[in-house]
């Protein structure tokens, strides 16, 4: 079975935003194991879209469509499925009821264009709009599967995650699992090249990587008809993975550095505080992007100028004139007076040069990240390469790792 | 003319990246006025492809790809185009050249099929790699163009933007010029309604409207034989739009609300310094992404818990227990106190409910803003909705806004 994924929309076709409804589903479906051999954007116009639906049907099984479902006479989505199959449009009393539930709740006026929300393709499964007016539907027939999605995001995800709930796991037994191990401080083809006798031999599971951001992950996917099975594959092959790169895996699928750290401060009932230079209060705020963030992070200082770094968080202007404010020892006074100042277990600074120009005459990408934690206080020094704002986010992805490396008691990686 | 723009690589497919290469060249395109019909993305697979290929001709008279022009085997993009076009491969001795410059310099050693980078389509005019070692490349025949590009986004934008300046604007003598208007503080259905009858009359210039993080802007665009009349034809229906919603317009094309404030402090040499709470340091982290922010950034504060409120900003233990943390006068006192510590001429604070949970009996996306300059301290409450991100975004903005409109003596919107 493979499937395309058809996005319509004249917004898509002028740049305005990115197709990210096809990324959601096609990662979806490969979880399922299902193939995707291509996406198509096509934009709000009746003839064109038919052509697509024609070319779609010739070499894709499912065809899942997003987008043109909504009130107005630009969206034919349906209305051009509806004459490919030669079915009718019919009302759905079940649409036309919650779309009169939602002007009546709202106290908006409903204008009649709305009606034509309500009608669904005859004979096609209905799939109900939490989140908005345009239901989705699903039309089967001997040959093909149709699947129709409004094109707003927040509305098309629940509804894809039920659709493949009911309906892909109906029509694949086979059980496929994934799993996502995250790395950090390890480059793709260096991390690579350390397992790629293990990539080149495996089929089942599949080993996939991916670089993204200073980090790489490893997508693990395996089938087998009995669900314990791909868990014991998983682990199998994680286990072969982790003996060759397992100092850098710092978490799984959806979990990231902060979140890592965050969830490691709440478990030991530790609170942390940034002293912020180069990185200008994105470590702090990073970490406040998290539900009862208040209970780990005191907060912080953003000590942009050697004025604040002196008066503000009390550095020794010998300091600054003597070793720079790109400097270890700066670092490391930085880290404990941001713990000190803000009462919190652990203070971590960032001091650099993000560029475009040299400072103090250090190079750009040159950065010291100082931590504080009791009476210890260290700092680390790094070269990093790349835009201005790259080395920005590798600097605090770098402190994070190395809060986590602390709290977990694991050694730093070389330098 | 129209163009179909062609990604290709097995990433796509599996959702592992956006095709924000797609998003990124037809916004261009729009500005030259090519219509884009179709987007469509195709895996690393030759039959694919070529069926991709033929497809494209039949309906698209430019067609452009991205992606396929690395070493590896999996990339095969410009053998498929080369057999599609009955053409040869052939090693162009400048791209070899400056492959061999990239592991000279870098001291690596290259593996042979970094050869096959060099290799272009015969005939083609080679697009130079400034950012990679893979060329691109123009093919001309008379029915067809066809552009080939890398897939690494930051080597495709710029070789995009040179073929963009040669080889549109020759074949576009008729000149078209876009200009974007940037409104803050009025929702997009408020804008659209206020101005509908100037969209519904305008045909040349067209108006755009399109709505993003808290943000509308509005895309006019103007043809016209002759250059200066373009700008003439933007000037005037710019002028009947501000008639009716200038109030709430901050900036042009591609400026976002952060960098007006940058350039409006940097031209009146006014320093800012910021206190936040539930914003947690990105008002300040925005600032910093600026090269030479630190010209007027100062620094902040991130006062998380009342604690920190309380022992490094200085709001006195009374204010936090009779009025609360979420409260004007607290606002006030964290805008003047950040203004004091970091000795800035503007200080600006945050406190509010980013959620899920209430705080002190406020509601989520209750937010007090203060802004301080001079002897003048004032704040304003705001009421926000949608998740613990949008919240703080929306407030982040807000502040910038208000910033903006002292720095301008622009009275401030009514809430």
């Amino acid at each position: 079975m493979n499937a395309e994924i058809i996005a319509v929309g004249s917004e898509l076709l002028l740049g305005q935003i990115a197709n990210t409804n096809a990324q959601f589903i096609s990662e979806q479906l490969a979880r399922y194991g299902i193939d995707v051999f291509f996406h198509t954007v096509c934009g709000d116009n009746e003839a064109r879209l038919m052509d697509t639906v024609k070319h779609a049907e010739s070499r894709a099984d499912l065809l899942i469509f997003t987008g043109g479902l909504g009130p107005t006479k630009d969206d034919l989505t349906k209305e051009t499925i509806a004459a490919a199959l030669g079915r009718k449009l019919v009302l759905d009393q079940k649409a036309m009821d919650s779309i009169l539930a939602y002007f009546r709740t709202t106290g908006r006026e409903m204008t009649e264009n709305n009606r034509k929300q309500a009608l669904v393709i005859e004979g096609s499964h209905v799939l109900p709009n939490h989140q908005g007016m345009a239901p989705g539907m699903v039309i089967e027939n001997k040959e093909h599967t149709y699947l129709l999605m409004p094109g707003v995001p927040s509305e098309m995800k629940p509804m894809f995650i039920e659709f493949a709930k009911s309906y892909l796991t109906r029509h694949h037994a086979r059980n496929i699992r994934s799993r996502v191990l995250r790395f950090f401080g390890i480059g793709e083809s260096q991390l690579e090249t350390r397992i790629l006798d293990l990539i080149d031999a495996q089929s089942n599971p599949t080993i996939a990587p991916l670089a993204k951001e200073s980090e790489v992950t490893l997508r693990l996917t395996a089938k087998h008809d009995c669900p314990e099975e791909t868990v014991k594959m998983l682990d199998r092959i994680e286990g072969k993975v982790r003996e060759r790169v397992g100092r850098y895996l710092y978490g799984y699928d959806e979990e990231t550095l902060p979140e890592v750290v965050f969830k490691l401060l709440n478990r030991q009932r530790k609170t942390i505080a940034f002293a912020e230079s180069l990185t200008g209060g994105m470590a702090a705020e990073w970490l406040t992007d998290f539900p009862g963030a208040s209970s780990v992070l005191n907060g912080g200082i953003v000590c942009y100028t050697n004025s604040v770094k002196q008066h503000v968080l009390g550095i020794p202007s010998d300091v600054l004139n003597s070793d720079g404010a790109v400097s270890a020892r700066c670092a490391e006074l930085m880290a404990a007076s941001v713990r000190e100042k803000c009462g919190s277990d652990i203070g971590v600074a960032f001091t650099g040069v993000a560029g475009p120009d040299k400072s103090e005459g250090k190079k750009v990408g040159t950065v010291y990240i100082g931590l504080s934690e009791g009476q210890k206080v260290v700092s680390y020094l790094f070269h990093f390469n790349g835009s201005r704002r790259k080395i920005r986010i590798q600097s605090v992805k770098t402190g994070y790792d190395l809060v986590r490396r602390q709290l977990l008691n694991l050694p730093v990686l070389e330098q």
